[in-house]
């Protein structure tokens, strides 16, 4: 065996002279290669497994032979027989380098994987996160070494992880003793790693613990919570789930609710109470749904408008209801879950993201460390629709903020037949312009309702409303069909030539879905229905253009579309809808929940939570509220998809019949333009 | 006016050229002088008083005239009108340097004064406490300004006093902005320092908040919780109180105590529901005692011994009952008080003395950090009785201790007629040796028993038991008297010659004061309590003697005496008794509750935390439950005042009678030695 062997790393691509003999998991270590372990070179956790790689390698100047590596020692061995080592892997921490060897460290081992995302965009998400586990053998206390117990596993954390400046709560203290005994002096301990370079110590288990660490990312929006149940270990989303916010007894919109704590003594209260125990409900949720004990979860972030973070944090939120719309605290919180009540493993801090400004909260920011406008040579424009719409524009020079109230109709609440995003909800609609017969598609299930075998499959009474994806896409399509006119006016059954048009009252309803033969609902959408969504989007086409004035362009390079709610936006749709002032439609994409993204990339990753807490610095908020030309851009938006904008860059991909029902019925004019 | 002026500054000595027309204050910081402020210069919290100096200053080289400091301004004129200035002193704040100038700062004026404590040694503590408030004055939000209250009031501290890293807790920040808005912009936090340099709000008042802040200082001992409520402003003891610990009813000594959490389920947690309460009740004491406010106590800190650290906090304390003894954690703690449910100020935090190891515990640091034997030159023994004795034995080279079971006795529990040290107790008592007869003093009593006018002082039922010091006085004043021989056995009345020696059963008491005339007590001391007196003195003195073992050394120089309970023991009779090893009687002293004071100078100073967070590290513990010689010194240290050794340095203070009443009655031999 010669005295030294050269290692060369694969993907890394790091390499070395090291001393021969020496494990792999070790040299990985010496040239700083990003190689797991979490037992610290047992053989035990099979975080290290590496795959050695026999052959010439001109690249690297060198050979690989068979014999780089020893022979399989008693510890591989009986993890092969028990767990199984899989096909040309080998435990990177007994493994020893005999020779010169290239060695793949594949991506299960890597400590700060990439995760490709599964997205239109295929971004990477790095897993880096705050909570991580440790394997470590506590010295035993004795006469001659009279130091605590505490102490002896804070020694053993510097020793074998040169893990730091140890802390715990009293509530995980009290268990340490016990778990010691019980783990036989070998424990894992589960560590939450602080920004300053300490630990606190999260919980601690007896032997080798196996179960993952979980973690929780909260959207909380100002009508549906969702939530993801997260691996810690690999980023995967485990499980994902949402329910209503259980304050909309207290008002449906942000304003109403902080009326409510000013009217009602003790109203604000009441209101914290209720979305804490909302919050609690989602944990249930989600640790049902992945099958996986609560406690697991060791980590949280919750992304949310500046009004939700007062009210779950208990502070007032009325100072945010008038100019100039100081918070109370924006900046990044670290919380105890018990001091939010919300039911995870005791020791877990809940990450709050930091607000920007004003009305501007976490929930943009989440969705700027989502998109990353930052990062963009042209302006992007990205909007998340929710009951608040949260606009961010920006590119490479500076980025833009601004949220407006977009009231709950895009989250199906305000809207005759809506409902959250759940399974029965009809996601995507299309109308036949000839016919006017639609068809749509139900969340949970994969046919179109016009495919043999929907009816079946879905059974009686199984569409259950429209979500807001469907809202969006309803409306243009009663556009595009001339169901509907420009300004907003659903046509009697003369005007639009069919019958799915009812009269309702002294307007027009359209009927999307007749169950009613089978004793379920008839789906219909309203008039009321149409002003609703053209509130809702006016709102959000006015919080563009303010954030176009600010920064200075007349017209839209890109836009991301985001939303809490059901599957991603079709962006035809949304700009037929006028929620976005006029772009090329190619260059319009959907970005599914941007937010929640943001929530789960600051639950991964430490470097996540630190970008954010830097840009929101760098982020300039306008408020809507008191901007003087909102008022007037609202107005002008209120007609489908402009009164005054031709929306010319839709030309070429739908045609916009221009009718208009306010005419004496019979006389449906109707040109393509 | 020239440009520079010369100052010095008394007693500091501290001098230096300033830029003329600078305030006292100013130049004062500049020089590095240690004056006061609160307000931060506004001429609102007079904590900044200085006294000019008028006069020639050969010393200093220069002259300080009358017109060194500019006329009393607007600020001055009106503080003078409404709280008048005092005779010579200035607002340091407001008087400005026109001239050289000698200013003087008077103690009341240093921030960090040094309090001289009124005890024999006359030793000084050094007021440096980790809570603090500052006034500030915060802006204002704007739209100009987007950021957060707490923000705002973050830069102001920083800005105004130099405080940087400022964190809060949930409890805090929801009160953040109402306070601001209550005080208009103008507030007073209260500020906890960390080590690390931190500061974390605990509390914030509207406006400029006189309210003094207030610190709890506890002795947590086996069967007495004493307390202090002090001022952190200088160290002054607005109140002292104690109670009895309410675990006694599981237990009277510790080994008890933690047999009731192995046997009975949810009894750890019982005990410690117990001493909360029983921590709780003595907030409420001192509060009412002081007529002041729980909530403005803002710190705190607490002693006691490893089973009393570890039921308190809910850690489990069967370990600490087999050896090795290893705590569950022993390093120093910084807890909410919401944590143990004290109920002081939300915000405060309780920090734990560090232990030392094993049974040695937090109450021995603080008798070290308060007797500091680790700076004498010859070796210094420092006893500190209580349910447990600690027992330090030290100089410059090393520094040993130990805890020694000693029961309760001490502290009145297990005695016929004793009593926790309160009004009432007898303290002090003498034996006439030729009439037999008693005379002594009462707490809350200045005269004497036998003095005129006590009766009527008293009144009838006024003297209620007898307190530690008093049990350790009577003893060995009855051997003192002859009423009692070597081997602790009470005379009869024929064998002593006084009536006030009478049967109890098989054996005799001794009557100390008989109130049944009037309805009161028959207050004796019997035959039983002189052998609990036996087991406990004879515990301390096998304590002192392992660790003279240890240190190798057959003789004391020194000797400090401390305890909870009552008056300052008197140390010749705690020669009598023999509870110490042999020792020049000159070279005893008396310190009150030593570990009681070291708990209010960890409150009062954070260099005193410091200081003994490093010397616990330092000192060496002995275990005397696992010590071979423990029993042996133990069973020698029965007689009184010992079996063999024949206490030579007692020789020409006192004279023991060598008497025994083992023989036959009325053969009452009788020699001086």
């Amino acid at each position: 065996m010669p005295d030294e062997v050269m290692v060369v790393f694969t993907p890394s691509g790091r390499r070395g002279r090291v001393e021969a003999g020496i494990s792999v998991l070790d040299a990985a270590r010496k040239l700083g290669v990003d190689l797991n372990s979490v037992c610290g070179g047992r053989g035990i956790c099979s975080k290290c497994l590496i795959a050695p790689t026999i052959g010439q390698f001109a690249k690297h100047g060198m050979t690989s032979g068979p014999d780089a590596l020893s022979d399989l020692n008693e510890v591989e061995q009986r993890y092969d027989r028990i767990r199984g080592l899989p096909d040309g892997r080998r435990l990177g921490c007994q493994a020893r380098l005999l020779a010169d060897a290239v060695i793949d460290v594949p991506p299960g081992s890597q400590l700060h994987r990439q995760v490709v995302r599964k997205s239109a965009a295929e971004r990477v998400m790095e897993m880096d996160p705050a909570v991580r586990s440790y394997l470590v053998e506590v010295c035993q206390p004795s006469l001659e070494d009279p130091s605590s117990d505490f102490q002896r596993l804070s020694d053993a954390l510097a020793h074998q992880w040169g893990i730091r400046g140890l802390a715990a709560d009293l509530a995980v203290l009290v268990r340490v003793q016990q778990v010691l005994r019980k783990g036989g002096w070998q424990v894992t301990a589960i560590i939450g790693h602080q920004d300053d370079g300490s630990a606190r110590l999260i919980d601690l288990r007896p032997g080798f613990d196996q179960n993952a660490l979980l973690g929780l990312a909260i959207d909380l929006g100002t009508t549906t919570i969702a939530g993801h149940l997260v691996s810690l270990d690999d980023g995967r989303v485990l499980a994902s789930s949402g329910l209503m916010n259980p304050q909309i007894r207290y008002g449906e919109d942000l304003m109403s609710r902080v009326s409510y704590g000013m009217m009602n003594a003790g109203g604000a209260q009441e209101m914290t109470d209720s979305v804490r125990v909302g919050l609690a409900e989602l944990v249930a949720q989600l640790s049902a749904e992945a099958g996986l004990c609560a406690e697991q979860i060791v980590d949280a972030t919750i992304v949310c408008n500046p009004v939700m973070h007062h009210l779950l944090l208990g502070l007032d939120p009325v100072e945010l209801g008038q100019a100039p719309f100081p918070p109370a605290i924006s900046s990044a919180l670290h919380l105890a879950a018990s001091e939010l009540q919300i039911p995870i493993n005791p020791g877990a801090t809940v990450y709050m993201l930091p607000l920007i400004a004003g009305h501007v909260g976490a929930d943009a920011a989440a969705v700027v460390l989502s998109e990353q406008p930052q990062k963009s040579c042209k302006p992007v424009l990205v909007v998340d629709v929710g009951t608040n719409a949260e606009l961010v524009l920006g590119d490479r020079t500076r980025v833009l903020a601004c949220s407006s109230p977009t009231g709950p109709a895009f989250e199906g609440a305000q809207i005759s037949h809506g409902q959250r995003a759940a399974p029965g909800a009809i996601e995507r609609v299309r109308i036949d312009p000839q016919t006017k017969e639609p068809r749509f598609r139900v969340i949970g299930i994969d046919a179109w309702s016009d495919e043999p075998g929907f009816a079946k499959v879905v059974g009686p009474g199984g569409v259950t409303g429209i979500c807001g994806s469907g809202i969006i896409e309803i409306v243009a399509e009663m556009r595009m069909a001339g169901i509907m006119d420009q300004s907003g006016l659903i046509g009697s059954p003369e005007q639009t030539g069919t019958p799915r048009c009812i009269a309702d009252g002294r307007t027009f309803s359209y009927v999307l879905h007749d169950d009613s033969a089978q004793g379920g609902p008839v789906i219909t959408v309203s008039q009321g229905d149409i002003r609703a969504i053209q509130l809702a989007k006016s709102a959000v086409h006015a919080g563009a253009r303010l954030l176009m004035d600010e920064f200075g362009i007349d017209e839209l390079d890109r836009v991301v579309l985001a939303g809490a709610f059901g599957a991603h936006i079709s962006p035809l749709h949304a700009l037929v809808l006028g929620m976005i002032p006029n772009c090329d439609p190619a260059r319009v994409t959907s970005a599914g929940n941007a937010a929640g993204t943001g929530a789960r990339m600051a639950l991964c990753s430490r470097a996540a939570r630190r970008e954010i807490e830097a840009q929101v610095q760098r982020i300039t908020r306008i408020e809507t509220a008191i901007a003087p030309l909102f008022q007037q851009h609202f107005v002008a938006a209120n007609a489908i998809p402009h009164a005054t904008d031709r929306f010319e860059k839709l030309a070429g991909h739908v045609s916009l019949p221009e009718i208009s029902f306010q005419a004496a019925a019979g006389r449906n004019r109707r040109r393509r333009r």
